[in-house]
């Protein structure tokens, strides 16, 4: 069957055996030097198994979490919506394969009232999180925002003094929190010639091309990067290169590995269930703006501990207090209106005060205070861009949260 | 200093700095491209850190295992012995740092006794097992033999037919299980062109040379390997590629993967406190011959079970029965008069019935059922083979053992 004619079902990376016998057949490999492990279909099987293709970190859980209290409710599977743009209602279950979904939890009030796993991802899987990380690191940065040991006001450059000659130069840490910056750097995911396929090409993600001279590690690629000859602070840009300096400035402020702050300041406050895999580049620096591996019920603790203000409530609030929706991009964004972004997060300012942590391919985690609602939720769609999967994801959880709210 | 005029004390991996600062500075990186991790001094850093490099799978712990209880005994540090070859005693602990060791635990009666760390190894350190990997595969084949399972007297290619027309063709399980094989294919750490570098080359554990062409996984590596023209059977030869194809049949009986069959049969009897890191290649395949990574505890936890009879009593009896002294080569092995090789262990064939597993660069299980002691060792000597620190740790664990046994 071609490719681009498989769907959910179709697609199901068990049924397809990928990595399937030992060894596997040969039409049945991913091989991370032919970059198996970051094309579709094959992502339906490496996006729960990364560690296997590149170099990790260990984030170390304490050993004493527990498991979220279950409270299964045969009625959430029921729960109908119509997706943007669609005349027909679908039920939420269902809607589930359609979107390429690899593991989803709803937790309400604290306990999983759904769960469901798809393909070869499972409870233990540490599946990738992609930009979901970047919240774990904007919500580092308001603890320490928080507690006085990082300012907000102050420069980049006084920080690493290595991103002086930069774009970054002029930049101060809240412009990168935000992601205001103003820089010579495109993230197009389906245009390989954009900044972020070099920057992908520097962390080692995907194969370097024959004869590649460019930078080897996160930290040289940062310090090439160019302002775009604008102010810093004006509008909100995605770009990933932004949170890989906000992790940079962390471990500079903190005197530790970023791996070492993830486990103190998150993974063991939120009694995280299992270790998590963090992917380095090759001198160890982490891929903070994606790399995260982690369990979907620690992704879920993780929206609890926010939401219920397990972490210190000064940050949270800072968290929750959003960006500025008048430097968001209507035009790119056209299904998130009224959006913004702030502290590496994604802030719907909707009724109920619903912000997500999002990541390429479908990765999600949704708050929604209102309805004391959490929704994380792994996928590998074939799409890299949220685009793809919004018009089914934004209308489940909107509909999610109306029947669960009381 | 010269590297060669490193010792143990001078060349700690806290003190050189390896890898520290974020980002660490140039010349204290260690770089996988260019090999720095398999290199002294880096390797006493490098060696607590290998999935950092590497691509690696989990063994999963259950997550119910308890530490080894601990009733620290002061006067085990200040044990004397005469090393191998020396005039006078030396202090045990003392002995530690002259042996570059890393991580020691001294068992005795199940309770820890003695324990010891140094530079970057800790109690949640991962470091790398090398060949004492090949006792926790020769563990299992016995586990699988004893089960009726696995026939010790099969012919390798009635299980793995890819191997009918290598030099595996007419050997058996028994054969490959005590290392009798008879193969074109030499181990000398020392010589860069024998066939232990062309099987790193297509392991990946170190970089491959430009316009490499060899293989590119461990498989199709062992398919190619060539026999010697001699009966197997007739004498011990220390060769990595027999864990290599032990692991496979077990994988290939078992039909899951070496590292799911490590996780039920070792990881979860023993009651590991923690994950294991295993290397694979690039298509999946453990490096079962060296490649685990594991807590120095649950390398000490593997020894009490075999100790013990935690694990399947008529197993232990065939590990502990030994390999043919008749079959050990006492010119390859001088300091090792007397032993044998079976079932992937090493059989000192002592008075107390001492057994080990060894690992290149110093790695140690030490089992001495009469004197109930077992010592674990981690450590990252510069040079590979064990006849660099046998006269070291010979003589410490039988003055050890003397000392202890009641």
């Amino acid at each position: 069957m071609p490719q681009e004619l498989l769907d959910g079902r179709s697609s199901d990376p068990a049924l397809m055996g990928w990595m399937k016998g030992n060894p596997p057949p040969p039409e049945r490999r991913i091989v991370p030097s032919r970059a198996d492990h970051m094309r579709f279909p094959m992502i339906r099987w490496s996006y729960s198994n990364m560690r296997q293709f590149l170099p990790t970190v260990r984030i170390a859980a304490s050993g004493k979490g527990s498991p979220l209290p279950r409270a299964t409710r045969a009625d959430v599977a029921e729960v109908r919506f119509v997706p943007t743009g669609q005349a027909d209602p679908i039920r939420f279950e269902e809607s589930l394969v359609e979107g390429f979904t690899d593991g989803i939890m709803v937790v309400h009030r604290g306990e999983v009232v759904f769960e469901r796993w798809f393909g070869v991802t499972g409870p233990e899987t540490r599946h990738i999180a992609f930009s979901v990380t970047k919240s774990f690191v904007g919500t580092i940065a308001r603890l320490l925002i928080d507690e006085g040991r990082l300012d907000p006001s102050n420069s980049v450059s006084s920080i690493l003094p290595e991103l002086a000659q930069s774009g970054y130069g002029n930049a101060t840490v809240a412009h990168v929190l935000d992601m205001t910056t103003a820089l010579d750097f495109s993230e197009d995911y389906g245009d390989p010639s954009s900044g972020i396929g070099a920057y992908s090409a520097a962390l080692g993600l995907t194969p370097r091309p024959e004869g590649y001279a460019g930078p080897r590690d996160l930290c040289s690629f940062l310090a090439g990067i160019r302002g775009d000859g604008s102010a810093h602070g004006a509008k909100f840009t995605y770009r990933t290169i932004n949170t890989e300096v906000l992790a940079w400035i962390i471990a500079r402020v903190e005197d530790k590995p970023f791996a070492t702050v993830l486990s103190e300041r998150i993974w063991q406050p939120c009694g995280m269930l299992g270790d998590g895999d963090l992917i380095v580049d090759e001198i160890g620096t982490p891929f903070a703006g994606g790399g995260l591996n982690l369990r979907l019920e620690d992704l879920a603790k993780f929206g609890e501990a926010i939401r219920t203000g397990k972490l210190p409530q000064g940050a949270i609030d800072a968290i929750r207090g959003g960006g500025d929706p008048a430097k968001f991009d209507p035009v790119r964004y056209p299904q998130l209106g009224g959006w913004s972004y702030g502290s590496q997060w994604w802030h719907s300012h909707n009724r109920n005060g619903a912000f997500s942590a999002r990541g390429i391919h479908g990765q999600t985690l949704w708050i929604d205070p209102a309805a004391e609602m959490v929704v994380a939720r792994f996928a590998s769609h074939p799409t890299a861009a949220n685009g793809a999967n919004d018009p089914w994801s934004l209308p489940a959880w909107a509909a999610l949260a109306a029947h669960l709210k009381p």
